[in-house]
């Protein structure tokens, strides 16, 4: 049996991860990785699908970091979270610096130390425009340095890289996903803005795929 | 000139590292990490060597994730810091699961948040039996994935790869390097023990150069 560490913000993505893993038979530890976000209610949701689940889970706080890699509107309250469509420039002002290879390294760590085989994310080909650190080129020299940087060396599974979120929207509705306990908005208000890029990407997905999507957004003015 | 971040332990190779990158004229900012470690004395030093350099120091916490980078002698005071040569194979428990990993991917965070061209760790030649992220193969690794990881591109400098310990008390002794300030040993006792691995491959880099080393150790037995 295959045995890994899962990097799970509970959002969609991650979450049809999560599912998709458990189907394929892993035996599975989440870490949700808590770096200032505004939008820390994903942490919740990740909590409670893992219960759900029973999926071990543990929130990583990484609160001490934040000062250190700020200049991004999701965890700097001054910068304000671009409205728009999630390929627009505007939104690259939502990349914390290095963030993926900061969760990625402590999630090897802890592979390493539970002697697990991989460590699984949701990087997905939407993510390649605005995040240097979801593009295919990152992903391969990850692998590289996470099998090279122990005596145990760990495979770095992302088998959503070349899907777009349209494609885990439809992979996660077969595999039983409750779409509607994953938080994706990067706004943390009580609902779903509809209008940052994350929500938009996710509005996006469930429509072009003619799927529909069970969360309620502030708006209603796009379906 | 040059700007990097420098990860910095406070102990003789990080400290020649930093006198090393200043005497190249590198504008620098020193980071030390608590993930834990027994021997947290060395966070002290480093805080003073910056201070008399007057060099911007962060330590930075990282004692929340001390527990998924679990069982290693460095960070879990159930498991004894063996003593002997630090090539032995028993030396395997002082190893802390991905902690170069780690510390670099935070580093290079923050080298992208500043905007700096590099990060700077003092890996050297000596370190390659027991640690597996000191050897080469890594740092070459370490340098793609630091090259990919955001729009703006972070170097990795690692001057003393190919030096060996006595190499570094050589230069260090060249460029004025207060060793009587640094801190070497694994167990965070009063004076260093002379007898863990760290203390022995310090004593044998002076020796072998014929150096004189200026910190008092607990035994007086070797010279």
């Amino acid at each position: 049996m295959n045995s890994g560490v899962l990097i799970y913000s509970g959002g969609m993505d991650s979450t049809t991860l999560l599912y998709y893993l458990l189907h394929q038979n892993y035996h599975l530890k989440a870490l949700s990785f808590n770096y200032g976000q505004r939008h820390a209610k994903e942490l919740a949701a990740a909590a409670a699908i893992c219960r759900k689940l029973d999926v071990p889970h543990q929130v990583v706080d990484l609160t001490a970091i934040t000062g250190l890699i700020g200049g991004s509107s999701l965890t700097d309250p001054a910068l304000p979270v671009p409205e728009g469509h999630y390929t627009g420039e505007n939104m690259k002002i939502t990349v914390v610096p290095n963030r993926n290879m900061i969760m990625l390294s402590i999630a090897i760590g802890h592979a390493i130390a539970l002697k697990y085989d991989a460590v699984a994310y949701a990087a997905h080909s939407g993510d390649h425009t605005i995040y240097p650190d979801c593009r295919p080129v990152f992903v391969e020299a990850m692998k590289q340095v996470a099998g090279l940087c122990d005596w145990h060396p760990v495979k770095i599974a992302t088998p959503f890289i070349k899907m777009d979120k349209g494609d885990i929207a439809e992979l996660g509705l077969q595999l039983g996903v409750p779409f509607e306990l994953t938080w994706t908005c990067y706004n943390g208000r009580d609902r779903h803005c509809g209008k940052c890029g994350a929500c938009q990407e996710r509005r996006e997905a469930f429509f072009k795929h003619g799927l529909a999507d069970p969360i309620q957004y502030e708006d209603f003015g796009f379906k």
